[in-house]
């Protein structure tokens, strides 16, 4: 994923958008590589897009920058680091012009500001944006399909959820991830990492993180992260359960309590 | 800023260090340059760190993957991508030893996922927390000077403030900043933007930057920030006021509404 904007670098507005992308990416059993943010500046956008392309992902998911105004630079940076032209494109100019008119603005004018957001890199399909102006667009640049999506988060999860969770699905195929979560008291981190290794030795494929959540009554807590992923949803869950069943018995064996974390529920999402 | 944690890439935990620091550095006259977000990997970990090296910033932090478990693996990273030596620091594990002693475990056992949170890659001078147990890592690389901090926030905000702070200040001096937010009403965003541009022939170097925030009984509405950027503060004080003014004039013109923004108390922080 590749944000743009200055508004995340200057501590205005928190990245919710790569949050939320990563957590669906997790769901439909992909993996979120990497998130960059840049700042809104052509040769930023420019070095960003080869460097993301460098590691030839499935997908690479550009969120920001297609707005009317003159920081909204993404399609220009992406013309101009793949020496492609820009031009108006008729189908998003036309998705333009029918979202003033649903707004009662059918005779508005179409101003420069209002064609920039319907001109496309040569090469690229504009996206439908049902909940904003801006179209998303989609563009495939070597191995890798690219999907510019707005920034508003509503608009950036509507186009995400109809038109680029169909095109991963297909990549990733019927995966199934188990995930658990436990709330342990009385250990230590330092204590805890060696009995994570000991269940990474028969699971190695498997997730397990540990996030210490300070100390309550004298007690260290922490929150263990365990998921699975595997094509068969009964052999994911078995998995987890022996992970969870083994950490759980060597905790308790070490003098802590184990019971379930904060978001175990997201485990049913 | 190069934050290292697969929590950041499922959906698990929202990048609020990233946040934080961006303001932080803004708030001091600075700015963050790019946030990347990698995995717990120490591949991935290397090479990041060269991409971000290849940047030449004067400073990179890096916030994750200092703590015991086998995940946590920065420091493992840095020292493979630069070609060092890794070995037991006797003053971080004096920070360690302290930290347990102080939790009353002063006969607590160095094992070896404790000892790890002292391995520094040779060159590198540990860095107190007085708020945690795995010491800060200051190291430099050319001319860029790295530091590594703890993700878990409250750590790396205390390290922050303490030793990375004093050294940033050194490098942007006393730059002022002055940032207002203005709330518009009844303007689009692509109406908006050629009245943006006017203003930034005046003031090329000021930061304008409008954030769409919906529609209200029929009227968009608009987040509209300022920020000038000056060694003198009144200077700073008096660009950001022409700009608002002449900002605020020409939407008032195109039949608008100007109000404070929703966080125009931030410009006082």
């Amino acid at each position: 994923m590749l944000a743009v904007g200055k508004e995340l670098l200057i501590g205005r507005t928190l990245n919710t958008n790569a949050l939320w992308i990563g957590k669906r990416m997790a769901a439909m059993g992909g993996m979120l590589a990497e998130v960059t943010t840049i700042d809104d500046d052509l040769g930023e956008i420019g070095d960003a897009l080869k460097g993301c392309l460098g590691r030839a992902p499935d997908f690479l998911i550009v969120v920001g920058g297609l707005g009317p105004t003159y920081d909204d630079m993404t399609l220009r940076g992406i013309a101009k680091a793949t020496g492609r032209r820009l031009k108006v494109d008729p189908v998003a100019l036309d998705m333009v012009k029918r979202r003033y008119a649903r707004r009662g603005l059918a005779s508005v004018e179409l101003t420069p500001a209002r064609k920039k957001m319907a001109t496309l890199p040569s090469g690229a399909k504009p996206v439908r944006n049902s909940l904003g102006t801006a179209p998303g667009v989609m563009l495939r640049l070597g191995g890798t399909l690219v999907f510019c999506l707005p920034g508003v988060p509503s608009e950036m999860r509507g186009i995400f959820r109809e038109s680029v969770e169909p095109r991963i699905a297909e990549k990733t195929g019927a995966l199934h991830r188990e995930y658990v979560t436990l709330g342990l008291e009385g250990i230590y981190e330092s204590a805890l990492a060696p009995l994570i290794e000991e269940q990474l030795k028969t699971h190695p494929g498997a997730y397990i993180k540990s996030h210490p959540r300070g100390v309550r009554e004298g007690r260290s807590r922490i929150e263990l992260d365990v998921a699975v992923v595997d094509a068969d949803a009964g052999r994911a869950k078995l998995a987890a359960g022996e992970i969870v069943d083994g950490i759980s018995a060597a905790v308790r064996e070490a003098g802590a309590d184990v019971g379930p974390g904060r978001t175990a529920a997201r485990k049913r999402r």
